[in-house]
């Protein structure tokens, strides 16, 4: 099973119109919220992450959850599962990196239990106070299509990690980049506070090229991309740039107008008529299921 | 390691004033939230529950926090994580459970993962307004303790469950209480909507003598019980009663006043001065710790 066909069973059964986006927005309170959790052996592995670090990584991939949607990250509650290999001290130290990710956003709960596994769910809530609000269907036909930061590094992070690159350079950077995220605060509170029609947004958590398809299906555009204005290193390839996953960098695809009034970004393409698909260089992006960065176990 | 151990080591890194309660008010958005988790083997297992009862129940609990906090329960997001040997059925049936306890509660959102286990982390918030918020330091001497509905049903239906009771009787009501538990929505509204002094409530998912507990030393107030006032099934034994966790029966302690402006409750004991602590049939509980419903392994 694949977590999108669970997603729409689940759809059926809930009737909930916010079920399937990262963010719910609950309009009648200002808030938007996501929980997002992280599963020993499925999404980490303790062999290359250290509690500081994965306490930082739960915390940063929620507040990228939020920025994605516009809101002001404001508070995140934590459930933490442990099993009996773990002790206090990583307790403390994963409490430590995700106090120190948290920064402005407040930790104000959770739970703490026992279990077989690592688990850690957390929970995250922003206000949407003096922001615009995105939604991954509202892409429009002559939008363009911008980018937060370099894509395709956490991949490579994790790449050098599993073994996968001989004499890999600039090792810890990428391995940095994998294990501890940032979540682009600014980039969205320049957009959500400033834009004045409205936009989609989304975060690379499955992939630049995922998130496009996203976008594309949602707000039935076609979305054509220009590979060589992607911002990526060099040491890394196409494939792993498109496709790969986890660097939490944000994808807006908004009117030109804006442009003037955000800084850091890139453009990288724009919102056509057509069929809802993304063209790369051209080519048009099928198959995107199989590609893309799939934690969920088969 | 107990659970309450970790939540100070916890407290004192996070350095929120709001860690250590069920739920956390934040006063600025006007909201509660509350998260809990569910792990298999720890906290349920699949030889005694249906996913549907394990949909209902994770929700429950949550709502039950809210309720506890005095807030009105609003929205829910799931976080689920399903090992191989769940199906596809298995995820329609739990959210089956889900959508049939939240009732006015909303599904907004969460997520879905795969894990070696069932792990289940649902957020709930609720909403403040018009309603007073209780805290557990709240109780203040000549104060009343009410509770509602019958105290020890849910630690009975365990004990059925894992046959330590001979020939027993109600074995479906008790086991039903177990497995789908009912938070109070009703009794909650009625004192958060009508008090207007301060006041202390806690939901006895730890059990009803952990509940009097938690709330003397926070409030430092002496609490004392009569026993025989404790609405409970004539089956039950007065240990299970006071000891047995998961009823998920509010406990309120709170200004006589308010009495006739509720119903449904029953007083079993007042806050009176003295060193915090309770007792019962004026014996001083000690060693709760040792004595309480604490899922945690040690």
């Amino acid at each position: 099973m694949k977590e999108k066909e669970l997603i729409n069973i689940i759809k059926d059964i809930v009737g909930s119109e916010y079920i399937g986006d990262d963010c719910a927005c609950l309009k009648d309170i200002g808030i938007v919220v996501s929980q997002d959790s992280l599963v020993e052996n499925v999404h980490f592995s303790l062999r290359y992450t250290s509690a500081y670090q994965l306490g930082w990584k739960s915390v940063m991939v929620n507040i990228s959850d939020i920025c994605a949607s516009g809101a002001e990250p404001k508070y995140l509650t934590i459930a933490l599962s442990i099993p009996e290999y773990v002790d206090e001290n990583f307790v403390s130290e994963f409490y430590r990196g995700a106090k120190d990710a948290s920064k402005d956003v407040k930790i104000v709960g959770g739970d703490i239990t026992g279990s077989d596994k690592l688990f850690i769910s957390v929970s995250a809530i922003g206000s949407t106070k003096a922001r615009r609000i995105s939604s991954r269907s509202n892409a429009k036909i002559g939008y363009k299509v911008i980018v937060s930061g370099e894509h395709g590094n956490s991949a490579m992070g994790l790449k050098i990690l599993n073994s996968e690159i001989k004499n890999p350079q600039e090792k810890e950077f990428f391995i940095k980049k994998h294990l501890m995220p940032e979540a682009r605060i600014e980039f969205s509170k320049q957009i959500a506070q400033n834009i004045s029609a409205d936009y989609a947004m989304m975060d690379s958590s499955d992939g630049l090229a995922d998130v496009l398809c996203q976008i594309a299906k949602a707000s039935s555009v076609k979305i054509k991309i220009d590979s060589s204005l992607i911002p990526h290193n060099k040491n890394v390839d196409m494939d792993t740039v498109l496709y790969g996953g986890e660097d939490y960098e944000l994808v807006a695809v908004v009117p030109e107008d804006i442009l003037p009034k955000i800084s850091d970004y890139t453009v990288i393409g724009e919102a056509v008529s057509g069929n809802p698909a993304v063209e790369i260089d051209n080519i048009v992006v099928n198959d995107i299921d199989n590609k893309i960065y799939n934690h969920f176990e088969d």
